[in-house]
């Protein structure tokens, strides 16, 4: 099969793998969950869970292939679309991607969008809650059978990625293990700055509402 | 009783409503407060307190369908004014209108008014002692009782709350329970926020009176 | 003895007590110390110490009098000064003047100054560090006697006050009594504050930099 | 050997020596990781290590010795480059020159750079990293032999950096020691400017990238 690398070619499959895309990537993120979560569960429930997100996941490498060959760039495509490579070596960094794709596909349909502001802030939002609760998966499996762990429930876990997240940081449950360590920096440096973003849209939309009052006088129409 | 949705008839009720809504909301905290808090006292002083806060409550139920009615919007005023839905299923979070209800009683009475940053820093600083307040009353009730807590007298929730909504988190006291923790969760996704805003606009103004300085030159009038 | 209040008198009386009152906050600070941390020396110092912090103490509050007085606006000084009346009831607090007072200095000097970040930056570090000693030696001297204290020694009061300004919160050190605790709130308030300034100007400071390098061209004057 | 001192030569001498300068900071680190780090190797190994490290040392400080000299300031010169004069005092605190070094270099090689807040971004990132490398290190040298001490390998060491930058601060690794103590004070205060800094461009490059949309329509080319 020949394939005649070019933006057109390029552009015309995303814009026909967009959509799947951003539907397979809650989904892979909820077979990972039933796989993890489910424990007593049916064995054939967990089997089907991993055999599901290994099929999501080939789509997602093969999308990345076929991506990489249409740009024509070759091998800088790794480096130039580094997130693409990120998420796919580490799937469970998916959500970063989910905003962009969705961004992408809202453009095309020209709904009645909201603010600037609150664009930023949703997108921020939405992206913290699903790293969080990936890093609260991902880091339950690693902790819950570790000698001397403080997280032992995955209620534990998500409490964990909660006060994380925020730059609270308890203590009162935290990761032993190694590689459950090595989740939380991830969680911790993705996290701490999607959070810096909510918070900074949250005050500049707040400074912007505040200052229109100034300008708007005294009585704003009632269906603003 | 027939009743014809418009704008006019909305902003005429809501003029009506707003002063007794913003003093129903602290009496409401109020209520909340002596119900928890009072415990060994005359129980007929804990009886009223409940039902003072019921009363109050229905109020804000009925002032929410009233608004719905008359907004003409059915079903789709739950979505639009999804703030009020919230505030209304959990009335500890009702501080998060205060600053909505006082701001639009303000702009009816032109009295001066802070500068810009000054009103959001206020603003954001009341929500957040009267949100941390909230959630202190809330935490107490749900973890005195527990097994293991480390949140045992009022004291150690207000300390708890403090050191949480400005993200220091020492983890001395912390929420055990379930219920506790979902509080402590939206305590720290809400005030972070706030925050945020306080800090923010802190920071933007500090820059701005600096900046002041520069070109007022060396000798300001002391009446400023 | 007739005093006529007025613009002028005041503004007059300002500029002869600036300096004197600048200098006197950080011997009032260091007095504080000396009555705190000299717990074994001669009891002649200690009270020496305590002998001078009272007496600067009655000079702030004569100083507070006479502009109430020549202010002309009777007990309305009180609430547009509030500043003012909160280091005169807390003079720990006082740090957050020297500020103020440092800048209007400054002003009637022209002396080259910094960048308008650079001050903000300044400014709110020393604030920081200034009322962070404070604290600690606040919070050593409620805590050092009491039962199951883990802050026993000033060592652990300046780390305890260091890991609570920058929001890090280990908790390995904690105030157990509600006046420490109050003071802790107080900490956590002001310096989440001025952190966010330090944090904020730092941040536009670099932006600003990084952003000149594009107008300037590739070789900026080395003496810049 | 006569100097004359002049800003011609001062340039001229910065030019020849920035890249050396700039590999030399990354090998000094190496050979302190080394000497920390290989306790249990060839004693040949260490000693080579902290060999190389002086002689960069050495290095460091003939640099700063020339340039002080050929500035023609005289001792003004420690004021003025201040940061120059804390890193060659505290060399593991070189990573906060590594970045004003690369940038210069940059600035004449006219390689496509990122943008704006791409660099802030980045370059507050690596400086991040390479502190928060130092500091574990340091910490760790510090703290494995004290009695009652909490961070006792390496790994323990990175995990306490890592939630003490994010100012996140478990609590569940810190150090005991006073000299431990003062590294983490130094951390914290670089580190959250540093965090600061990053957090606050990628919240406005976010806000740019977004609005960036509303204005370009709904098809950006795809080769952007």
């Amino acid at each position: 099969m020949h394939v005649r690398p070019g933006p057109d070619r390029l552009r015309h499959w995303e814009q026909r793998t967009d959509l799947p895309l951003l539907v397979a990537s809650p989904v892979f993120l909820a077979c990972y969950a039933v796989r993890v979560l489910a424990q007593g569960a049916d064995p054939l429930l967990r089997d089907l869970a991993l055999a599901l997100a290994l099929t999501i996941w080939t789509g997602f490498a093969l999308d990345y292939g076929v991506r990489l060959v249409l740009s024509g760039q070759g091998i800088g495509f790794v480096r130039t679309h580094w997130l693409d490579t990120v998420v796919l070596v580490l799937p469970l960094l998916r959500p970063l991607r989910i905003v962009d794709t969705y961004t992408k596909l809202q453009r095309r349909r020209e709904r009645p969008r909201l603010s600037l502001y609150g664009r930023v802030m949703s997108y921020a939002s939405i992206t913290s809650v699903l790293l969080s609760f990936s890093a609260a998966l991902a880091v339950y499996q690693l902790e819950r059978n570790a000698p001397d762990a403080t997280i032992v429930t995955f209620g534990d876990s998500v409490w964990w990625a909660c006060s994380t997240i925020t730059t609270v940081g308890y203590g009162d449950a935290t990761p032993v293990t190694p590689l459950g360590r090595a989740c939380a920096v991830l969680l911790m440096a993705c996290g701490v700055a999607l959070l810096g973003a909510v918070t900074g849209s949250f005050s500049s939309w707040l400074i912007q509402v505040f200052g229109r009052e100034d300008r708007d006088g005294h009585e704003p129409p009632v269906g603003r």
